[in-house]
C-alpha cells in the first residue's frame, strides 16, 4: 500500500485531517445529517440499491439503468468519508450493507454491473461509447477504496480488485483483447486510486492504456458501432470531441465536449503524470488548464456552458441565463485543480479550486442539504425559465432521473478536509482556510497544524504549528490571488510578506517549535470584477466578489427587473455580517440606479427614461434560491 | 362572389394593385425570378410535388410527410399571385400542372391529403392535434382561391369547395359529426377566403365553428388522444396553450404557444369579426394585439421568442442571441396586422405591419432570393451558434426539412401590392410607401393612385390622385409613428398636417381632380431606440433605426466582439446611401468606443480596461448575413 509518486505534494489524507467548525464545518454537518441520508432514501426508493440484488426480470418495474450503479457507488464513497470523522454505527451498518450488496452482485468472472447482468447480458462491452459500463466500474472502484480507508474491511476492495483484474484481461493491446476505452471517463482516475491503495502497478498500467488509447486511429468507436450494425455517423453526440476522443489526449489543446467527462479525463492525465513523471501528459494538462481557466470558465468556477451536450463550446462563450454549468462539472474542476496543485504546488490551481468550491459547487446544494441544482445559471428569470431548457430551474429539486449531482456533491463535501492541507518531504502546505486540524507528515515526524478562522466572512486566520519537536521545514501558506496587502505575524511579530511569496504561497522556512503561532490577515474589500472583453455576456457588467465569495442580486432583496439595476463604477459597497440570514452570511450593500417605471408603456421608444437611486443588496451566489423563487443576477450592469 | 363585409376597408386586390419599382419592386423581382423557381425545384427534388400522384407505397423513398401538402400549396399560391402581374406562360403552365396534380389527388368523397391517402389511410381525422390535416386543407383552399383569382380557371377552386364541403360534413356539432378543430390553425382563415371567393356562407359558418369550438370543455384533444389509446398527458407540447386550445378564444388574454399557430388563429378571429360584426371577437383580437405589440414582439417585428416549441413565452422575454422569431411567425404577424388594419383603419396596425415587413420578414430571405432563414436572431456569434439550438444558423440555408418558411415568404412578397392600398365606401388609404399604382374603387368610381418614391432610403413620396372625374372623397395617407415633423403639399402648396392626422393617417377630404399631386416628406434621422425597462436582454442597449428600417452591426464592417462596442448617447450618426452595397442600402455610421484589447489576458480581473474611439458602421438588419459569416448585433450597448 505504498505510492512511489513523484508529485511534489500529497494531500493530508482524511484520517489525519479534520474540519471542526466554521463555514465548512457547517456545510459538512448539513452534508452528514441531511444530504447523505436524503440521497440514500432516494437511491432506495428508486430501486437503485436493490438493483444490486439482481432480481430484475423483463416486465418488472425499476429496470436498472446503465448509470444507476454509479449513483450508489458515489453514495458509498460519501458515506465512507463521513464515517472517518463521524463513525456513526447506524451509518456504518448501512454502508457495510450496501457494500456487501455490491460485492455480492459480482459475477464469477469478476464482472460487476447491474444493468448488463440482468437487462442486457448479451450486450456486455458492446457499446463503450454510450453505455457507461467502465464509468460505473470506476465509481465502484472509488467506492471500494473509500470503504476500505474508512473501515479497513477488505470486502468491497477485494471485489473491486477482482473487477479491475477482469477488466485488465478484457482490454488492452494484447491478442484477443478489446482495444476499447470508455465513452465516459472515470475508470482511469479510479484505477490510479486503486493502484495507490494496493500498490499493484497493473492498475496504473491499465489506466495508462485507457488514457493513451483514447482518440487513436482507426477509431475504436467506429469499429464498435459497425459491429453493432450502426453507422458511426449516427452517433447522437455528432462528433467524438463530445467524449474527448477526437484526438489522442496529448494532442488536445482546448477543452472540448461534455464537461464532466473532460474533467475526469484531465484528472486521470494529471494522476498519470504524477505517478509516471510523464512530462508530455503534464504539458497537455497545463495547456488544457490554461484554456479552461483563461477562456472557458464561469466566474463561479462553473464549466461546460451549453445545455446541448452539457458541454464546452468555444472560447469566451459564457452565457449567463443559458449557462449549463453542471454541478458535477464544477466538482470535476475541483478534482482536477486539486491534482494539478499536488503536482506543481502552484497557487493558481488552489485559486480556481477555491473559486469553484465556494461558488459553482456549493450552489448545487441547498443550505439545508436536501435539495440540488443540476445546472447553475448566473442569471435567472423564473417565468422565462419555464419556457427554456428543461434542466434550468428556479428552485432546487430533491432528486433527478439522472442523479449524478447529489451523490457527487455529497462525496466532495464529505472529503473536504483532504483539500485543505498537503504534506511533502520538507513542507506543509495550507491551501484552504477552514477551522480544523491536520497531522501532516514532514520528513520523519508528524506536525500538527491547526486553523482558527471565520473565513470566508473574515480574512483573519490563526494557524498553530505543532511539530513533535523543534524542526526545520517550510510552512507554505496560500496567499489567494484575490487578495491585496495580506499581512502576516509569527508569534506576534509582523513578517514582511512580499519576499516570502512565490507561486501563490508564502513559504516560511524556519526552525518551527511546538506552539508557534502564525496570524494571517487577508483584507476583504468588496471588489467589482470585470470579465475579458471577449466575454460578450458580461460586456458592460461587473460581478461583486468579497474574498473567495461571489455575490448575486436576488429578487427577494431587490425586487424584479434586476437587469435594469446599474451600479456606478465608484459606488461605495459595504459588507455586513448577517448571522440570521441564509445560515449566516456577509451581505454586500450599496446604492445603484434604475429607470423609473410606470405600468405598461411602449415596448420600444426613442425616449430613454430617467433613473433614480435605489439601494441594492447582494447575497452570496452559493446561497441563492434558498428563499422564495425569483430573479437572480450575478453580472450587474455598470455605468 | 360578393362579400357582405362590414369592415371599414378592403385591400385593393392584386389585379388592381401593382408595385412597379423601387425597394419592393426589387424584392418582388428577386422573388419572381429566383425564389419562386428555387422553391419549385426543391419541392420537385424532395418528392413533395410528385406526392400528389399518390404512388407512394411502403418501402419506397420520399414518404409524404404530414405537412408536405402545405408546402406545395403555398408555392401554388405564390406563383399564382406572381402571374397576376407577370403572366409568364412557362410559370402559368407549371402552376396549372401542379394545380391539376393536386385536384387529381382528391378522393371520391372529397378528401384531399397525400399523407393520409397513401401512408396512413386508416388514421384519417384521428389526430387533429398533431397531424396537420386541417392545416394542409387550409393551404390547399388558399392556393385554390389564388389560382382562381390569377387564372379564372375553376379546376382547383372546385376541388377546394368539394374538400371544404366534405370537411363541413365531418366536423360540427351535429349528430355523427366530430366536435374537433385543428391543432395547427389555418383552415379557419382559409374558409373565410373561400367564403369571400364564392359567396357561400356555409364556409364562413364552418370557420366560425372551428374558432368557437376551440378550447371548449370537455376537451376534444383529450377525447381524441384517449381514442388513439394515448394518455392526454403524454402530449409532447405539454399543455394546450401550445396550440391556443387552453381556453375558448374569447377568454384568451395573452398570446401563448406556437407563434405561427397563434398568428393564424388571430387572423381568423379578425376575419370573422370583420364578416360577422362579432364585437366579442374583435375585443379579443385587440386584447391579444396589445399583449403582442406591447410586450411580446421583437423590435424587428419577430414574434415567438423561444426555440422550445417555437413559441411565445412571457411578457418582455425577448432574448437576442437565443431568439427564435421564425420567419413564418413574422409573416403571420403581417397577415394579422393587415386584417386588423382593414377592420379599424388605425395606423398602429400599419406601423407593426411595416416594422415586420422591412425587418423580421425580409431577413428571412437572402438578397438573391435563394436562401432562407427559419429563425431570425437579433444577435449572432457564429462559433457559439454551432453549439446551440440546431435551428440557429450563421448563414441562410437553401432549404429545410420542415420547409414552411421559403414558400411562405414567396407568397407574401408576391402578394405585397395588396398590402399597400385599401379602398372603402368614401376613402382611399395609402398604408405603405412603394413605387406603384392602384386602381381603387371609391363609391361608384375608380380612382387611380400612383406613388413615386425611393422609400425607405428617402422619406419623399409623391402621390398622384387620378379620379375618373372630380369627386369628393377622403385620401388617407399614413403618417408612420416613427416619424416626427412630416410635411405635406397638395399641388405644391404646403398643408398644415397636424389637424388632418387621426389614428396614424392624414385624412384629406376634398374635391379631388384628375392629376392632383400630393407630396409627402417624412424626415428620417437615425434614431436610437430604447426598449421597455422590463426587457432584460436590451437593458443598457439601443437599437438604431432610420425610417422603418432597423440596423445592425456586422463583423464584416466592425470586426469581432461587437458586444464590446459602446455607443455614446449623444453620438452623431449619419446615414449614407451606398448604391453598390447589399443591393443598394443606406448605411449608418458614427463613432463609438470599445476596450483596448491585448491578446489573451485574464478572464476575470478587478481592473477595467481603458476604451478607445472607433468608427462604427451599421447596415439594415434585413440584409445581414449576405456577406461572409460573422458576428451580428442589433442592440448596441449605450454609454
Amino acid at each position: 500500500m505504498t505510492s512511489r509518486s513523484p508529485r511534489k505534494l500529497q494531500p493530508v489524507p482524511l484520517p489525519r485531517a479534520r474540519i471542526t467548525g466554521g463555514f465548512w464545518g457547517q456545510r459538512m454537518e448539513a452534508n452528514r445529517t441531511a444530504t447523505i441520508p436524503a440521497v440514500y432514501e432516494h437511491l432506495k426508493k428508486t430501486g437503485r440499491i436493490d438493483a444490486f440484488k439482481l432480481r430484475w426480470r423483463p416486465g418488472m418495474p425499476d429496470k436498472p439503468h446503465v448509470f444507476w450503479d454509479s449513483d450508489v457507488a458515489k453514495w458509498v464513497e460519501a458515506a465512507a468519508y463521513s464515517l472517518i470523522a463521524h463513525p456513526e454505527p447506524g451509518l456504518r451498518r448501512r454502508v457495510d450493507h450496501v457494500a456487501k450488496l455490491i460485492a455480492d452482485a459480482q459475477q464469477p468472472d469478476g464482472y460487476l454491473n447491474t444493468h448488463f447482468t440482468v437487462v442486457e447480458p448479451e450486450r456486455r462491452w458492446t457499446n463503450l461509447r454510450d453505455a457507461h459500463e467502465l464509468y460505473c466500474a470506476g465509481h465502484i472502484i472509488e467506492a471500494a477504496v473509500a470503504h476500505h480507508l474508512a473501515t479497513q474491511k477488505p470486502m468491497l476492495l477485494d471485489a473491486a480488485r477482482r473487477y479491475a483484474d477482469y477488466i485488465g484481461c478484457v482490454f488492452g493491446r494484447g491478442k484477443g483483447e478489446l482495444r476499447g476505452y470508455p465513452g465516459h471517463e472515470e475508470v482511469e482516475l479510479a484505477l490510479v486510486k486503486l493502484y495507490r491503495a494496493t500498490g499493484e502497478e497493473r492498475y496504473l498500467r491499465l489506466s495508462e492504456y485507457f488514457v493513451n488509447e483514447r482518440g487513436c486511429r482507426p477509431h475504436y468507436f467506429d469499429r464498435e458501432a459497425k459491429e453493432r450494425g450502426e453507422a458511426p455517423e449516427s452517433y447522437r453526440a455528432g462528433t467524438y470531441d463530445y467524449c474527448q476522443a477526437h484526438l489522442p489526449v496529448r494532442e488536445q489543446k482546448t477543452a472540448e465536449g461534455h464537461a464532466v467527462r473532460a474533467m475526469y479525463l484531465y484528472c486521470a492525465m494529471a494522476d498519470l503524470a504524477a505517478e509516471t513523471g510523464d512530462r508530455t501528459l503534464l504539458a497537455a494538462c497545463k495547456r488544457l488548464w490554461r484554456n479552461v481557466s483563461e477562456r472557458r470558465m464561469y466566474v463561479t468556477g462553473g464549466v461546460g456552458s451549453s445545455s446541448h451536450g452539457e458541454r464546452f463550446t468555444c472560447d469566451y462563450d459564457l452565457p449567463n441565463e443559458a449557462a449549463y454549468a453542471e454541478t458535477c462539472a464544477a466538482i470535476g474542476l475541483v478534482f482536477w485543480a486539486h491534482r494539478m496543485l499536488q503536482l506543481t504546488a502552484n497557487g493558481r490551481y488552489a485559486d480556481v479550486m477555491e473559486r469553484a468550491l465556494y461558488n459553482g459547487v456549493l450552489s448545487g446544494v441547498s443550505l439545508d442539504g436536501k435539495r440540488f441544482f443540476y445546472t447553475n445559471p448566473l442569471a435567472l428569470h423564473p417565468q422565462s425559465a419555464r419556457f427554456g431548457q428543461p434542466h434550468v430551474r428556479a428552485q432546487r429539486a430533491d432528486w433527478f432521473g439522472c442523479a449524478c449531482c447529489p451523490p457527487n456533491i455529497a462525496r466532495l463535501i464529505a472529503s473536504l478536509p483532504q483539500y485543505v492541507w498537503s504534506e511533502g518531504r520538507d513542507a506543509v502546505h495550507v491551501h484552504l482556510f477552514a477551522e480544523g486540524t491536520a497531522e501532516a507528515q514532514v520528513g520523519d515526524q508528524t506536525v500538527a497544524i491547526s486553523q482558527a478562522t471565520d473565513y470566508p466572512w473574515d480574512g483573519k486566520i490563526r494557524i498553530g504549528v505543532h511539530p513533535e519537536r523543534a524542526a526545520k521545514f517550510t510552512l507554505a501558506v496560500r496567499v489567494p490571488a484575490w487578495c491585496r496587502n495580506a499581512q502576516f505575524t509569527i508569534n506576534g511579530e509582523a513578517v514582511p510578506l512580499e519576499p516570502l511569496v512565490a507561486s501563490g504561497y508564502a513559504r516560511i522556512k524556519r526552525l518551527w517549535h511546538p506552539n508557534d503561532a502564525l496570524a494571517l490577515d487577508l483584507p476583504m474589500p468588496v471588489e467589482q470584477v470585470h470579465a475579458h472583453p471577449k466575454v460578450r455576456s458580461c460586456a458592460g457588467r461587473v460581478a461583486l466578489q468579497r474574498g473567495p465569495v461571489l455575490y448575486c442580486l436576488e429578487e427577494a432583496d431587490n425586487g424584479c427587473d434586476l437587469s435594469d439595476v446599474v451600479l456606478p463604477a465608484d459606488a461605495p459597497l459595504r459588507a455586513t455580517h448577517e448571522p440570521d440570514l441564509l445560515g449566516g452570511v456577509a451581505i454586500v450593500s450599496g446604492r445603484a440606479r434604475r429607470r423609473r417605471r410606470g405600468r405598461g408603456g411602449p415596448l420600444y421608444s426613442r425616449e430613454g427614461l430617467g433613473t433614480a437611486a435605489v439601494p441594492v443588496r447582494a447575497v452570496p451566489y452559493y446561497a441563492w434560491a434558498n428563499r422564495r423563487p425569483g430573479e437572480m443576477l450575478v453580472w450587474i450592469r455598470e455605468g
